[in-house]
């Protein structure tokens, strides 16, 4: 590197730590610098670490260059801001380089993205004595004479567990659970944040299906639900649905049913906005996963008449030899009632819906035109859709993504936090498809006085959204007999030594 | 029942609800109230709910009696004390009877005690893309490049499981793992308050040792350790003993470690007070269950020369055909160097600590008095200890109990939050010995400067505690080579695509 003359990086700006709180591992950050190889840089260094209040933790070498030795500095910032002024402030000495350090993503994820705290302090004797040994154990003797009241007395009441094998994170596809653990925390936050759901995520060290089906059994005590994430098809539906039969919670694969509650409610609003009947649409339904099969089965639900589904091997047809798979076989057997044969053209042709959960630019502007009047293009596929949207903004009438940068994201979070919030909130063991289309329309209608073609689904941040879908799939558990109202006459806040009040 | 006459129960003292706060589910009470069977019964009841403040939830139906009407009243209040101001407004209304109410200690579980936060907020379109989609793709990929990282950039960091099997729950036995979760969740709160340390209950639909083994293998990405506890002796010994050679994360029986720590460093203590040392002493261990097999192992290490393990069949000698699988046999063949024969009188003539892991009772005074000069007495079965510290205080120099109404305390508590703190910091992979015996010597080396017959243990609110035990961990771990130091040149802050920083 040449040394860039004194002033050549302008003034070192005032850096002014924070004026509360300490420096902490939580925003620690690693600088990889260039250092001169002279007497006094490396104290030059260390001093301006502390001059700019961050607290220095490490120095390691990296290697030694002709003029120059590379280091890292790991430091204990106040926060990520102060962080990112430390490091300006390193690079700004004269004979120092920083080549990279860890960024504010980065940051953002350092020691996780969650944490688990108690909901009341332990600062006593008398603390310690009702939540822990002695007290304690007549609640777990209320539990262990009834286990129902596991429901009321427990975490169970609130928590659920976000379970991945990593075999289809995101859209980067198999990466193993270790990797998938960010997605599942960004998750838990998001049930938090929304839904006020306690989530855990669990990673599993194994891809087999028998494996993940016996892991979740067992650990289902200690949880109230079971969102299913990021596991692959066609594993993820057989693991979904022997878990529905064995276990006494309700289980639900975000993948299938939570992009399927979002994509309906989408449609619910999209044919609003062309003044169509969902009964009366032709629909394409392109990528036959986990998600288009989800959505297919949802919107036969809501009353949809005519789906085509096309796969890698073009459109699924009853009796084909080319199915693969119950649960191709029994999506051809659903779908397609006008024995379309063909790939994409021929079932886009005259159709009122594309809905795309498969990869990009699999779409044609072409194709959109052959389709029927006021067409509706849901291209989901994430990060690049089936067909960018500014190419046919002369031709559809309404365009959705699963980006944040269009109009009219598709995005589960509309779906799932509300979803178990209503879930755990009716103590319902099931998850049913009337449920599922209820949370759909409470989505849609909360848009419906706004509607316009590029407003037909909330925004993510609305914070009206889960209650609504809470509320749409509680009254459905009730109308349905499926939700447990909690105070009967076995009522679990009545274990049996219960006394009376001392003050009577 | 008989109605009081008016005034009978004195007047109605004035409720306020909580200036502060809104009645939620979270202190949630269910009444069972008799209401004299006339008209306006219910009424004046459900008015006086709401004069006092309480959010009336639901009436149920329990019964009709002659002249009354059995219900279950379910009220919302602000928090504990409100719940129990309005039950006691509720009795004072003439021709309303409370039979029995939840109390303060359910109240304290409802809902389960720990919760699941998001470390940042996720306010903005900004803090969705840095901590979920987009944004954590890129943290996926770090670590999908190397598994590693996980430990710097998921909960791994920080997060350990409380893996139970509820078939040994504190002193009540196979209970099962849904009446086992509240002391998992008491646990929990204990690693949070004590130790920083964020550990989530996991209880567990087996007690199957090999179903055990397996299902913690495959949740174990999510975890930076495996604390195993209330599982049954011998089951405990084989599942410690696979998951430790198996995992690359540290596994710690509390049950059996936490035990022997804490007794460790009473016994440290406790010598110190009557000037023994313990390469000297005589030790009789009765019960030679978890917790008495890990004391013996972890007091030899720290140098016992003479142990004489009891238990039901009396003493354990080698060779003999009574032994019962290879714990015992161990047992036999690492103690009782002179060789005794027969029962507990046996054992303790002579002997200078007692260390009892049994049942209540099981020791007389005249065995105490049967030990040699100024004898230490550690009767640990809870509730109830072997001997009474009243029955023995003219006879034993020091005494202590497993109870929080007697001095000298030995609770784990003393013990498992530090030492998690100590393993996560510097990510040692494995538990050795050493580090116990480090622990034992740090919880002692407290009390040394305050040392009395009935101060042997610090109390398990001293906040000095855990961060010592910590630092012991930390400390032996280096010495051992089993640290962890996060940044190397492999550093895991550093994923090959970090740039250089944007204002440079």
């Amino acid at each position: 590197m040449t040394d860039p003359l004194p002033g050549e990086r302008g003034e070192v700006e005032p850096v002014t730590p924070p004026a509360h709180g300490h420096p902490s591992p939580s925003f620690a950050f690693t600088a990889r610098v260039r250092l001169r190889n002279v007497p006094g840089m490396l104290g030059r260094l260390t001093t301006e670490v502390g001059r700019v209040g961050g607290d220095l933790r490490a120095i390691d070498m990296v290697r030694v260059e002709r003029s120059d030795i590379v280091r890292d500095v790991t430091v204990h910032a106040v926060d990520a801001v102060h962080a990112e002024a430390i490091v300006r402030a390193l690079h700004h000495i004269d004979g120092v380089e920083v080549l990279e350090y860890s960024d504010r993503t980065f940051l953002a994820h350092l020691g996780g993205k969650i944490t688990i705290q108690p909901r009341t302090p332990i600062k006593t004797r008398d603390d310690l004595s009702m939540v822990y040994t002695p007290g304690v154990a007549r609640i777990c003797m209320a539990i262990a004479a009834d286990r129902a009241r596991a429901r009321t007395l427990t975490i169970k009441r609130n928590c659920i567990a976000i379970v991945t094998d990593g075999s289809a994170v995101l859209g980067l596809g198999n990466i193993g659970p270790e990797a998938a653990l960010p997605v599942m925390e960004g998750k838990a936050m998001l049930f938090k944040e929304f839904g006020d759901v306690d989530a855990f995520p669990i990673c599993l060290a194994t891809q087999d299906e028998d494996e993940i089906v016996a892991t979740v059994q067992r650990i289902a005590p200690t949880f109230g639900g079971i969102a299913l994430e990021d596991i692959a098809a066609p594993a993820c539906f057989g693991i979904e649905g022997r878990l529905r039969t064995s276990l006494d919670i309700p289980v639900f694969h975000d993948d299938q049913h939570g992009t399927a509650v979002t994509v309906t409610a989408a449609l619910i609003s999209a044919l609003r906005v062309v003044s169509k009947r969902i009964e009366d649409v032709r629909i394409v339904v392109l990528g036959i996963g986990a998600a288009g099969t989800a959505c297919t089965r949802l919107l036969l639900t809501a009353g949809a008449r005519d789906i085509v589904g096309v796969d890698r091997q073009g459109i699924l047809v009853r009796g084909s030899q080319q199915l693969k798979g119950t649960t191709q076989r029994w999506y051809a057997a659903h779908t397609n009632p006008r024995h379309l044969r063909g790939g994409l053209a021929e079932a886009l042709a005259g159709a009122d819906v594309f809905i795309g959960t498969s990869g990009p630019g699999l779409v044609s502007r072409e194709q959109v035109a052959s389709m029927a009047e006021l067409p509706i293009v849901f291209a989901l596929a994430n990060p690049e859709p089936e067909i960018r949207p500014e190419l046919i903004e002369d031709l559809a009438a309404v365009v959705a993504t699963g980006r944040s940068d269009y109009p009219n994201q598709i995005n589960n979070v509309l779906t799932f936090p509300g979803f178990f919030r209503g879930l755990l909130d009716c103590g319902a063991q099931r998850v049913t498809d009337a449920m599922k289309l209820a949370a759909a329309h409470a989505i849609a209608d909360i848009v419906a006085d706004s509607l316009h073609p590029e407003h037909i689904v909330p925004s993510v941040f609305n914070r009206a959204v889960a209650p609504a879908v809470a509320a749409a799939v509680r009254a459905e558990a009730e109308r349905s007999g499926l939700a447990h109202r909690l105070p009967t006459e076995q009522d679990p806040l009545h274990p049996p030594e219960l006394g009376v009040p001392e003050n009577s």
